[in-house]
């Protein structure tokens, strides 16, 4: 017996994706009955518009508005989104819309593909993360029992509409996070785009990527491009389980995992990517001079580079788990200059000894970097390389505690 | 972006998969850590067995016992497997077995395809029901929200080892439900399996499929071809959603939640065939005589071929939950003669009138069809025709509140 399946979709760039003159969304729905899935800032800032171009449209669509923060990323999210297509009455052709940043866009996915055994669904990623990483690909997830996506699937999308003008209603914080995601991308593939993040990165952060003018929209579509091209080499992780786009997520997970994700996705792969530069340097693979410049990089940007959580036993522990997830292997990324990149295959190749020198390394140089760009000529930000989490937790509970 | 994937497994037939002597089990297993999902009733008869077999092997295996009664096909025992495979430690690349019926193979295949996106699974289907069709297929599903199947999943197993003496210590009503398939395929498709089953079928009935000797084995053999050969013409049902084997499946499902499930698939699946046929001699495609050799073999097969559930609103009902669940298609499947189908295509073809027609055609055929086989030499079988919920529906409650 042999299973075959293919298939394709596309990633376009759409400015004004909701503009009721703009055919992109319309033409993805066809006459077919939808429901999208959005949250309530989504809503509040984008509700009027996707209401006035739904009502422009003939497709009989809900929306379903709820909670979809980190903590939000549950299987209970996943099956309320389920109710809601089931009172809606969506049928085997019809059509889930993920509206939102990269929770909605993994919890769209899985819903999408349990609901009759998989209905078609289309990303419109709110946020520069789910632009350029979690809304493009056809990985869903949900965490489960305190493990970061423990649960998911592969399910690619019918279309993603990646909408930039979304982006200027993003607090910097958040594109923070997205763009940690692209300086993952231009360290393992790009150094032009590593170069040109240092000298436009600050300024797209404040401009919700709209200044300089058209930058924003080459860094992304550039992004995304590097993004599909890793993925395309295995959609489905058959085979080998080592990906070029798992820098920055060895630790990360383990790390967002015990701050009860209060700590943001883009952060936590910040860190990482401190962290496996440091071992990577550790272990003969990485020059000093280009660790640095990948810290000072990130420092530029206003992301963190350690964390308190990130504890030699607690990386360890992180690398255990994630080979159970490579089948045994431990592939961690490394970068080995500025663009390029290797894997450190076994767990025995990074002893305890080496991740506290990581950790050590990691520290000393954040103290004593000055915060440069390749030119030397950006501003050292406020200090964001340790982050404490004492302050975010409540919040974090009450909006988990209210699903 | 294209993404494609080819997954290949095979269905072997293997007599004693757990005498320690047989390696097809072993072989499946690799050295891989593995969980077995099994029910308590599977536990009971052959618990001592499974665990003398794999106390044999050197493989990391735990065995996670829970009721799988078709009230228990929920979203709340996949995710009890998934957290049992958590705590035992299922990486990436272990394994999942289901060793069970129908439901262990659809709960465990949803598992399976959930856990870190996707975790290998074996099927040990231990009924009739799940050699020839439940647990042979890629298709995991879960009730949800009264509806059957609602949730599932597309996820071919590594392998599928179907042991025919399994079979010895299955009650006779068991067997019923899973003949009722073999009947299915043969009437849409093998006109020659259809005479052997009605030469043969109650002697395999009473025999636990061990008498005439070797038939029982040919019979599964020829069934699991059948299936597999249909199920691989569109394993993932795309682009048009019409399939033979849908045959028996347009008004069972809906029978069977209005029943909460206390009427057999397999029942229900007989049901749905006879009214089906009636159908079709309405609009003209089949014979009288047909319908009445086939209502004659369900009849001789102890199967049943009416239900009070079945009336022509809940028929008419069903129809149109089904249109959704085929893309607005009615696709249902009758036979034309025996051995041979064709499909009704839209809802519009089958006004009520032809519903009520053919229930009262099979409640008249019923009533004066003596209970024949192909040679008339087949006795009366205890009557069941019309088959009496009240005295299952406590038991039924019973065990799905237990979980």
């Amino acid at each position: 017996m042999t299973c075959e399946i293919s298939r394709g979709y596309d990633v376009s760039l759409v400015r004004g994706v909701l503009s009721p003159r703009n055919r992109a969304l319309a033409d993805s729905l066809g006459h077919r009955r939808a429901l999208v899935v959005t949250d309530p800032t989504v809503e509040a800032i984008h509700g009027a518009d996707l209401r006035t171009y739904l009502g422009g449209l003939p497709n009989d669509v809900d929306v379903h508005v709820t909670q979809l923060a980190e903590g939000d990323k549950s299987i209970g999210s996943v099956l309320a989104v389920c109710e809601a297509a089931q009172r809606h009455g969506i049928g085997r052709r019809d059509l889930l819309v993920a509206f939102g940043g990269g929770v909605c866009c993994d919890v769209v996915s899985l819903a999408a593909s349990l609901i009759r055994r998989g209905v078609p669904y289309v990303c419109l990623p709110t946020t520069l993360v789910a632009q350029i990483d979690a809304g493009i690909g056809l990985k869903g997830g949900v965490n489960f029992g305190g493990s970061k996506n423990y649960l998911g699937c592969f399910t690619p999308p019918q279309a993603v509409l990646v909408d930039p003008t979304f982006l200027l209603t993003v607090p910097e914080a958040e594109l923070r996070g997205g763009i940690s995601e692209i300086v993952k991308m231009a360290l393992v593939r790009d150094r032009r785009l590593f170069d040109q993040l240092l000298d436009v990165g600050p300024e797209l952060l404040a401009s919700g990527f709209s200044r300089p003018a058209t930058t924003g929209e080459a860094v992304i579509a550039r992004a995304v491009q590097l993004m599909l091209d890793e993925l395309s080499r295995n959609c489905y992780e058959e085979g080998r389980l080592d990906r070029l786009v798992d820098f920055g997520h060895t630790f990360s997970g383990r790390l967002e995992e015990l701050s009860a994700y209060t700590l943001r996705h883009g952060e936590a792969v910040a860190v990482d990517m401190a962290l496996s530069s440091a071992i990577a340097v550790e272990l003969g693979l990485l020059g000093e001079a280009d660790l640095h410049r990948i810290l000072s990089a990130l420092l530029a940007l206003g992301l963190p580079v350690r964390s308190p959580l990130a504890t030699p036993a607690t990386l360890m522990e992180a690398m255990r788990a994630v080979c159970l997830h490579r089948d045994g292997a431990l592939n961690l990324v490394v970068p080995t200059t500025v663009g390029e990149a290797t894997f450190v295959r076994r767990l025995e190749d990074v002893p305890l000894h080496a991740l506290t020198a990581a950790v050590s390394r990691v520290a000393a140089a954040a103290a004593n970097t000055p915060a440069v760009s390749r030119l030397d000529d950006k501003p050292l930000p406020a200090p964001r390389d340790v982050i404490d989490l004492r302050d975010r937790l409540p919040a974090a509970r009450n909006s988990s505690s209210s699903r």
